[in-house]
């Protein structure tokens, strides 16, 4: 089969690969229908996650076609239409059975793309398929589906729930990349009063608006914290959701929060941020970190079903899956092109 | 009246003072019965608490009994024996009606000793009498019921229940000074499988095992991360409670806490700690931070009334009021006297 | 000033009575401007709420300005324009302390037009301002305003709130009458997946839809607890909400809800049900029972602001306060008149 | 092998019976070594549960020993020392991934001596067992162990934590059989200021003193509602947990409650109670049913492992697993024999 090969930083190639074969009684092979490029993958090729090797097939979200399940699966058969996400769960371990899918201590977890080879590619093998697949309804598109392996549970979980966006809060969402758009509309699902976006990029601010954001602050030209305290009585916001990843953004978010408020953070660092606990001490602010365990797959699944959950809306670019060569690069000239999601389909 | 009088940093003095009078219709004049003091007037001492300024009366814990009250005032009257908190609620604003009386915007907060003159003294007034003031039962001793001005609610609801401390948890205390010691207190009212306390002064950690701990940890000889995550099958510890306030101990707590794990805040910060978000960004943590709001006392109030909160345990040294100066000179002494609370009595 | 003064069962009046007077520090006299008529005061007029005697002044919703404060009162002076709500809390007592103040044991709860004279007058004596009055902006005008003194609150908290309606939910609200209608507008803020609108009455479920229920279902002609499941995987709903108050529908809500799921019981009953605990013992469903607490008042406000809770949508007619005979007949009448609320406006 | 066998109505017999084997690619065949009797046994017995069909081996409480794994077992192998415990989990369901495994939708949920046969017996299949079966350390005994399998974990779960139990509250549990004894020592890790134990047989009180109790009320000479109210100025309990199953206990403890209380029922029901809407509606209370989930199992272990739950407590009676018949009689004629639980170990 084709595969998207990482060689080390900087290096990746459309590759001819061995077929994926069953291991474990409890795997599945899947055909990769439609498949997706996050973030991460882009860190990995800059050599910031030194788990992954050369070697290994990129790429942890996916929707395909069942092709062979192992002798233990039970709930997908194939020919069966499914979801792959991000997490695989072992589905026995003390967390899974905590519903922290994410952080499985038995052999599960963000492991596709990342310790086992991934979905950027015509076949997948996911393991301890009953607990990692989801079946999906026919009327929810491929497009649509596969924002849901990644992009939308994680927004949701980590950014929208962590945070306890309730109805009418002020919600600040720092960064809006695809992580902070899907923010967005994980916190409108809650009725927020205020969704403000704050990114230093206009077009990801013109983009914060499409998604829902009423109200937009360029941290270059403003005071993201004096406007985001003009609106909120001089408190702050109730709920601060940190969807990039650097010190900066993290040490605005502690700024920009109101006493008794919840700071969510999404991004990924890669160096520590300065916590201004003399400030914060007394202020009885929450502040979360979490990877995705995807528990909330299910639901949003029903809610992109019903057309409350617009999940084509990230889709900027589409490509065939033989162009993923092309498809990565337009993905990281985002500044250029303009992508948000590019999709990539298998036309076979 | 006498009063102990801040005159600036490393300033002290007993002191005559004006007999305070009713100024507000929500105001109480309290006669002072037991006093104690706390950590807190040590660093206004130091001059750290810049809004304390010459000429304030400290203290902001006591049991009293009523003298005068104002013409709104209708939960209290004179001759009563009541509690005076740390903590005065104007019960109107926001946060009051949330429950966050710490936070009051109308006045109150943490008050006492602080913007407006304190309980180490004869006589205080108390504002917004109906909802800083509780009424204590017979059955409650004057030195068991000042513990619940503040060390007792505040370990209880900034440790214990932000930390969400349940059943068979394994719960890390980082200090057991005064604070730390009461967090182990309020922790076990949830029974948690064990409570580690980790100090570096052995004196404290032999205090801790009579407070209930049944790990101890120097970290100036063990591995403290090392020894919590054997005994934790490699986790981490569910709960950790950070009683210090420095840098150091505050990193310390976010090495020791298991994935999914709650870091609550106690300590009163000076400057900014590291928050290793390159560590943390996907181990699903939760850290809080929190002003006591009081909304426990009256539960606490119970426990200590049926015997099941020891609040007894605190209390080293015992005093008489005019002995003021000599009381503050055995407190800051601690690690010589052994002092944990020392009490002070009025005797009239 | 002229009131509308309940006589014993069936007997109502409009008649001149005195202008209430200050009789607490902490009172308000409100002008009135605007106010409703609730179901609940067509109940009284039946003569089924035993403690509203003969002479009483009826209604507990209003929209007014105040005319003047007791010595007590902080937070508003005459002049300002407020909400009169239908809880009145004297923010002391144990329950207030808690947030639940339809519970007060202070003298508060549900008072007006119950215990002491109301809001369906000139003017009226609103006791414990400071806790009972809100602030309106100049944005929300008097109709929307004065749908947030009950029937939004009650709705919201002790429907959607207790229901824990979340994203993607499957909700029932059996009822559609005012009540009912609100609940739907509650759920809606939290995306749930369906919001099926039981009831009788063709016109109340035309009036669902125009709330937002997608699904309506006449338990007259069409099996509801079948045509639930039929939708929900054979499951039953996750939330139901009883929006009547008779043992049928109440029994009916225990029918329809699934495994794990909510009950909210927002109707006002006057009999006993029967609970089928050999159905329900095993089944993990939670059932609750509230009066509003109208904690969540300044929220809502905030959305009714917003324009995000189409607070109008209920105002089907309109009177001058004169006309209050009238309107109470229109209201009496909702199934001819088409009422959902009528409401008064005071021209002075 | 040999095993208790269900006849139909009042018919049972310890006969000998196929060895179980492997079915299913997840089963364990499990050697029992210690197993109890449920009250839930002898309603089987009286032909109350119509699911358990002629032929059945009851039985959902053991320790044992594994003999043997299907191909896809992955966390027990033969030889290892397992709880079995009362509810079988697929893993993979709905409910099982919302940790809800009591309610399993995918063939687990109580099966065992009900669906399936069950464990008293030599020998028994156990379905999922990787999901179904917890390993025991050491430090924990089978008389201990096997209160894990039903008991324990349904008392906590479906009473303590359902009830909300918190430090200080009042605490009261109506019937104090097994189960309601248990609910004692469950709720006392929550350390309630009172726990008041309520049934017409003292010797049942007088256990409940022992399992930690502190007030004791025999209603058939006491009023309940006049005593519990006297203790709590008037207001009732902040949490019932209903431990019989009959309309009278139920309908007592909606009596018992505060206004904003939680009433919490483990018992059996058979027929319809009587739900005073009319009293309740405007209360605040929430009331929950329940099987238990099991979700608590590996945090109640540690607990019995560290000594903070005396799970040997209940057992009175102890007997040879080839006296099985004696053992039903013992446990059956409680009330003559003073028994709470029997335990039978198989001294092979």
């Amino acid at each position: 089969m084709k595969a998207l090969v990482y060689h080390g930083p900087g290096r990746r190639s459309w590759e001819e690969r061995p077929d994926p074969q069953l291991v474990d009684a409890t795997d599945a092979i899947v055909d990769i229908d439609t498949v997706t490029i996050c973030g991460t993958d882009l860190h990995i090729l800059k050599g910031d996650v030194a788990a992954v090797t050369d070697g290994r097939v990129l790429g942890h979200e996916a929707v395909g076609t069942v092709r062979a399940v192992g002798a233990a699966v039970t709930t997908v058969r194939p020919g069966d239409r499914v979801l792959v996400s991000c997490v695989t769960a072992c589905g026995r371990c003390r967390f899974c059975r905590e519903g922290m899918y994410g952080q499985c201590l038995g052999g599960g977890g963000w492991i596709l793309g990342h310790l086992i080879d991934g979905t950027q590619a015509e076949q997948v093998r996911v393991p301890f398929a009953d607990t990692s697949l989801y079946l999906l309804p026919a009327s929810v598109d491929d497009e649509a589906a596969v924002m849901l392996a990644d992009i939308l549970p994680t927004s949701y979980e980590v950014g929208a729930i962590n945070g306890r966006v309730g109805p009418g809060d002020t919600v600040a969402v720092v960064g809006t990349g695809p992580i902070g758009l899907s923010a967005i509309l994980g916190c409108k699902l809650f009725s927020p009063g205020h969704v403000i976006a704050i990114d230093l990029a206009e077009s990801r601010l013109e983009a914060a608006k499409q998604f829902g954001a009423d109200i937009t602050i360029n941290p270059a030209t403003h005071d993201a914290v004096a406007e985001v305290r003009a609106l909120t009585e001089g408190l702050g916001a109730d709920v601060v959701i940190e969807a990039v990843g650097v010190p900066e953004t993290f040490e605005l978010c502690t700024s920009l929060v109101r006493r008794g408020g919840h700071v969510a953070n999404i991004g990924v660092h890669g160096v520590p941020a300065a916590l201004h606990l003399e400030d914060l001490w007394d202020r009885n602010v929450t502040i979360t970190t979490g990877l995705v365990d995807t528990w909330s797959t299910p639901r949003l699944l029903r809610l992109v079903a019903s057309g409350q959950l617009p999940a084509h809306r990230f889709v900027t670019h589409h490509f065939d899956l033989g162009q993923m060569m092309d498809a990565y690069t337009t993905f990281e000239s985002a500044a250029d092109t303009g992508a948000i999601k590019v999709v990539l389909h298998n036309s076979r």
